[in-house]
């Protein structure tokens, strides 16, 4: 039996929180998790991972603008040749994890929770793990 | 033997951090989890949970107040109707769950940590779930 | 078997980012994990961990100096006697803990990934307990 698994998502704009619950409901079916945790991880260190509200998209409008005032693209004092330090604090602020509590073979999740990718250095196709963590 | 369990929080202020601690206590013993890693998890999009100090009320005052100046509650570029974009990106920034470590059947924390419940569109009462992870 | 491990960090600066994935690698030996994660916690509520950019010093710059100004040391309205509310803040923004999947007894990181102790209010020195949470 395998205890991890990857998906990749690819992003369309330079900022994006794209809705990945339904990879993870497949990884935990694909890993036969039944009861425990899925641990979501993504390897890359302009992204993060957060779970927000699945039913409006105007949320991820306003968490994707207020993250931006958070984290402004340009800072006169940043130095990383690159000058993504932006997507850099959004990753640290969001991290690089969400665990996600498993029953009877299914994410628990509240009603308008769903599980979100963000890439904020994009667009890119990045590459999302799977760990299952079995409680019993 | 059970994997996980739920409690209630119940807040009273519109914004609100509440010390679990105990419940999370009362959650590893429930689950006889002796060695691991107990995750807490709220299902709520408005809420998140942190560890911080629990020696003196004011860091909590000073961390709300803070958080509020890094999500104020109004911003002119929100769309969402509900009008509490401002508690998303607090849930975002804090996260949906913690995890603990546990050794002999209790947390391990250090002197001056606690769990703390944050709920930033209330009051309201609300549901957070355990599951056990043991290491061994 | 010991399912748990601690090891010290020590800063020298107020506000630091020191690279612990060396440490967390052994810790990973140490605990003869092959599959599974790595649960990394901080006890200390001044600290916080995350994961970034292990290949240029300048994120980490950029990185800080972006944390001072979302977390001002001094903010007129904090109450908290020891004057230190900033770094709670910071704590609670990047979290407690980490956790890193671990695959043929490594750890699973990404080429730039590398993993971070932040201190807030140091210089102090201070602990890092890990827990094994084994996938299979």
């Amino acid at each position: 039996m395998e205890s991890a698994t990857k998906f990749s998502v690819r992003t369309t704009d330079h900022s994006d929180l794209i809705n990945i619950t339904s990879n993870v409901s497949r990884a935990v079916q694909e890993l036969n998790l039944e009861y425990g945790v899925i641990h979501v991880f993504v390897m890359h260190t302009t992204c993060g991972l957060t779970i927000n509200e699945n039913a409006d998209p105007d949320v991820v409008h306003d968490l994707l603008h207020r993250l931006e005032a958070v984290a402004p693209w340009k800072v006169s004092r940043d130095r990383h040749g690159e000058g993504n330090s932006a997507a850099h604090l959004k990753s640290s602020l969001l991290g690089a994890s969400v665990m996600v509590p498993v029953s009877q073979g299914r994410l628990v999740l509240g009603t308008w929770q769903g599980i979100f990718f963000g890439e904020f250095d994009g667009p890119r196709t990045r590459t999302v793990y799977c760990t299952a963590l079995h409680s019993k």
